[in-house]
């Protein structure tokens, strides 16, 4: 399983590949697209393009994201928006499936506490892939994203082969990720 | 000079595009995108894939939005957001520019009020452009922006005709279009 995380921002916007391979987390590759302060149209066109150059290079089998329900303001809310518009349509040109999760599951997985802040969070993704240095916050988000997905995928997993061992199915409803949403 | 313009939305995208040939305005083609409401990649890989084929069936040569800067709240801004991002990069995916309006500059350029309603900007739609019925109220928002853009480009071209003949430039500063945003 190999995840791409994104921090989507018209700004900067943070990306990260991680790779599940049995129990190793390996860091396939990370960065930032600096999108600058120009024409709003330029930047998510930009953001776009250089998404799809991750996908076509890291070809990842899945798009992690974070979910925000909360902005700054109106004006915020539109511009995550349409970062986060520009991902996923990347992701659907691709053909990938994108999955969602809230920040404070995202902390959760990787920190182990819903509420750690941004340096924490450098420092478990730094940990957890053995990086040589603390990755820029947007990436680190972004890689955090990613090993949410992978993580969260991994404990589904291992959640259906004990039922599934006990002769037991995960019952009818919603599935586990919907469910924690 | 052919542009379609796009009402962003997740569930109901409306779009529209018209041809402007010298004083005449044609009505190419208009529709909507009925993604539902189901998973909103699902939806928003939807509205790019229906977006990106209207792009190649038409061929217009600009891309024009609405510009909000107000939303029901943050849920909703996000919503358009990420409908708008979309949007922007199916255009940029295929290499047309976009520009965008006020809904106030948008209405103003149709009916020639800058607060008519809906049922305002159908009509002034329909009459428009000749249109044997009324269309719906989303193709309908697509279409005005699409002929608030081309409108706009048309009287911009006549102010800088009528420099040039008299010897005059435009000036420095912003263009007219950001004066007028």
């Amino acid at each position: 399983m190999r995840v791409l995380g994104v921090d989507p921002g018209t700004i900067v916007c943070g990306w990260g590949v991680v790779e599940l391979a049995g129990s190793r987390l390996i860091h396939v590759g990370s960065g930032t697209i600096d999108a600058g302060r120009g024409d709003i149209s330029c930047r998510l066109a930009l953001v776009y393009s250089e998404l799809l150059s991750v996908l076509d290079e890291h070809s990842p089998t899945d798009l992690s994201l974070e979910r925000n329900f909360v902005a700054r303001n109106v004006q915020s809310a539109f511009r995550i928006g349409e970062a986060r518009g520009v991902a996923m349509a990347a992701a659907a040109a691709r053909g990938i499936g994108v999955s969602e999760y809230t920040p404070m599951m995202i902390k959760k997985s990787v920190v182990g506490y819903g509420k750690a802040d941004k340096a924490q969070v450098q420092a478990a993704i730094a940990r957890l892939l053995s990086l040589p240095e603390l990755p820029r916050t947007d990436a680190a988000d972004a890689l955090a994203a990613a090993l949410c997905h992978g993580l969260t995928g991994r404990f589904d997993a291992r959640v259906a082969d004990a039922l599934s061992l006990r002769g037991l199915s995960r019952g009818r409803g919603r599935s586990w990720r919907t469910a924690r949403l």
